[in-house]
C-alpha cells in the first residue's frame, strides 16, 4: 500500500517552521505533496506562482512534490489518491482551528485522516504574519526563513 | 414568575448547531426570542431581512419567536423585559470571548445573567463562517444546514 | 410549566464563589436545588452531614433548598424531576471538564440540559482547594467565605 | 519502507475512543502495536495481564498487534524499529500534556515522530476515568466500552 | 543599575485595564515608558497624536513618560535603553500571542526580558475593542475609561 | 529604591527551565530570593534541605540567594520586604493556575505584583515530575538538569 500525505497551507511566504514539518512528513511518509492553496478571497503578500517558486526553490526531497490546488482541499485529496493530511501544531489557539477543520474535512470526505505534528521548538513563535510583519519593519528573519524567501522579501518590501 | 430567554447571534447562515440550541433552549425556558444583530459595520453574505426570512422558515417551536435588533443587546433585552442570555459554547475559543462578553453584559445591565448551553457533538466543528467557506467552493453542506439554507446558499453562491 | 435546577458539587467547603452562583440561580430558576454530592472515594475536610449544615445556615433564598446525594447525580436528577443542571464556569481548564461532564450527563439522561454560569469576576480565582490551602497555612479567609464557614475551619484546623 | 506504528496508553480499560484511533491508525500504517504500559507506581483498576486479554478480544485487525511493555516508551520503539508514535487529542488540556510528552520523547529519542489523531466527534467526552466512576455509580456504560470490558466491569465492580 | 521598563500597546483609545497595569508598573520599575504603536497599516478610531493626548492628559506618575514609536519595538527599546517589556494579560488566548511576540522579540533583541502583568480582576473583560463597540452603539463606558477618553469618544462617535 | 524579587517553587528537583528563569530574574532585578517551599503535606522524592543544597551548589549570582520557607509564601515576602514575585511561565495550563494564585496572592497581600517570565523554547517541556519519571525509568536527562542533580538522582534512585 502506497501512502500519499498532503501538507495544506497557504504558505505566504514558507518559513523553517514549515520546513521542519516537510522534512518530518517526509521521513515518516512514502510521498508527501506540499500543497498551496489559492485562495481568490485572500490576496497574499506573494502570488500563488511565486509561492510556488519559493517553495520548489528551497525544498528538495525526493519524496516531496510541490503543487498548488484551487477548491475544496478534500477534492484535491481525492484526484491525488491522499487521504493523509499532514497539519503542524504550535499552540492551543492552532488546535481548536484545526481540531474543527479537521472535522468539516472528515465530514466532507469521511475517508481523510488528519495527522497532526509538532515543529522543533525552536519554531514555536514562528508564523508567516509575523514573518511580514518584522520584514515590513526592516527587521532581521534572516534566521526565520529560508535564503530564496529573504531575498524575495527584501524585492518585495522596499 | 415567566422567564424570558434571549438567544442573540448574527446567523449568517443559520446552521444545524443554532437550531439544537434553540430547541435546547425551548426546552429550558417558557419563551426563547432568537435575536438577529443588525451590524451596520459588517455586511455579512445575507441580508438581516433574508436572515430573518431563512430562521422564521425553519424554526416552527410554538414558544420561540424571532426578531432582529439593533443597538446595544441589553437594551433590546430591558425592551423585552428579558434578563436571561443564552449562547452556545463548541470551544475554548468561544469560551474566552463568550466570558468576557458575559462580564461586559453584566457591567451593563447588572441584572442579566448568560447561560451557556452545549450543543450536540456532531455540531462541534460548524460555524456559520466555515458554512460559507465550504458552500463558496462548491462542497457539500446538506448536512449542516437546513432545507431553506440549503437552496438560499445556492441561490447566492452561483 | 414548574422548572428545578440542580447545582451541584462537593461544596467542601462552600466560599463566595458558590453562593454568588446559588444566588444567581435562585434569579433565574423557580426552584434550585444545591446537591452536595457524598462521594466514598474522595474524604474531604468535612464531612457531608457538615457541609450540609454549613450549607443551610449560609443560604436563606426562599427557592432554593440544600440536599446530599450519592450515586449517579442524573438519577438524582430524575427522582427530583429536574432536568436543569446548574455548573459554574471560572476558567479554560474547568470548561474543558465540564464540558466532557455535560456531553457524558447527556448521554445518560438524554433530557438533561446543563446550564453554565459566570461567577461575578472577583471570585475567579476561588476555590475550595485553595480556601483550605490558605487557612491551613493561617491565611486570612474572611472575606472568601461565609461566616459560618470562617468558624468551622477555625475549630477544623486547630 | 515499512512503517510501523505505535500507539501507547495505559487502557484501563479500552474504551470505544480508543478503538476508534486504533482503527484509524490502522488505515493510515502499515503496522500498528497497541503498547499497554506497565506502570508500577500507578495500580490500575485491571491488572496488565486483564488489560492485554481486553484488549486482544477486541482488536481484529490484521495489521494491529497488543503488547505491553515497561520502562520508557522509546526504548520499547527503538526495540520495535517503530519511528511513528500516535496519540489521540479530545481537548486542549489533553493537547498541552501531549504536546510537552512529545518533545520529551524526541529529546529522548530524536528519529521518533508524534502523529497526533482526532476520534470521532461521539467520543469527544470520553475517558478511561470516566468510564470507571460511572461504571462504579452503577451507571450503563455499554455504549461507551466494547462487550468484553462491559463484562469485566460488571465481574470487578460487584 | 537604572532599570527602565516599556509598556507598549496601541491604546486605541486607552481604558482603565491599561491604567491599571500602568500604575502597578509604575510601582515595580524605576521608570516606564509608555509606548504608543503607529502602526502605518491599522487605521484606529483616534490618531497616534490624539492617544498620545489622551494618555498624557490621564497618566501623571513621576517615574511614567509616554512616547509614540514607529518601526521595531526591539529598536525603540534598543534606542531608550530599556530591556524590560511589560505586558498585561487577561486571557488564554491572550496569553498565546503575548508568548508567540515574547519569543519572536527575544529572537530579535536577546536582552530583552518580556514580564507579564495581572490587571485586576474588575477588567477582565476589558478591551479597547469592546469600548469602542459598546460606545459606538451609545452604551455607558463611563466606568471603563478615563474622563478624557469619556469626552473624546462623545465628541468622535456623535 | 532597591527591589527585592521572590522565585518560589518547590523545586523537586531544580532543572534547566528553573536555571534560566533564575538568570533572567537575576538580570532584570537588584536581588532575587529563590524561596523554596517547605510543605508539610506534600513529600518530594528530595528532602527541602538537599533540595536548598542542590539549588545551591548550582546557583552562583552575586544577586541571587537561595532559602527555604513555611507558611504563606505573602508572610515570606513581607518578612524579605519584597514586593515582587516572579513565576515562570510554559503553557496555558500553568497560565490558568497561576492567575488564580496572583490573584489570590494579590487578596492576601495587596503590595505584591506577580511578573511571568517566559524560560527559552528548549525548556517548554521541561518540569521536575517529567525529570524525575524519565530518571526512574533510566532514561538520560543529563541535559535537562545541572550536574549535582544528576548525581543526586542516580544516588536516590538506585
Amino acid at each position: 500500500m502506497h501512502r500519499i500525505a498532503v501538507y495544506p497551507g497557504s504558505f505566504d511566504p514558507v518559513h523553517n517552521g514549515h520546513l521542519d514539518i516537510i522534512e518530518r512528513a517526509g521521513k515518516s511518509f512514502e510521498e508527501v505533496i506540499v500543497a498551496i492553496l489559492e485562495n481568490d478571497a485572500k490576496s497574499g503578500l506573494f502570488t500563488v506562482p511565486e509561492r510556488l517558486a519559493l517553495m520548489r526553490e528551497t525544498v528538495h526531497l525526493p519524496n516531496v512534490r510541490v503543487e498548488s490546488f484551487h477548491g475544496l482541499l478534500v477534492d484535491f485529496m481525492r484526484e491525488r489518491k491522499s487521504r493523509i493530511l499532514i497539519r503542524g501544531l504550535r499552540a492551543v489557539s492552532d488546535f481548536e482551528y484545526e481540531f474543527q477543520m479537521a472535522l468539516m474535512n472528515r465530514h466532507l470526505y469521511p475517508e481523510v485522516e488528519t495527522l497532526f505534528m509538532v515543529p522543533a521548538e525552536e519554531y514555536t513563535f514562528l508564523s508567516s504574519r509575523v514573518v511580514k510583519e518584522v520584514a515590513g519593519l526592516k527587521g532581521d528573519v534572516s534566521r526565520l526563513v529560508p535564503p530564496p524567501v529573504i531575498r524575495a522579501l527584501e524585492r518585495k518590501l522596499t
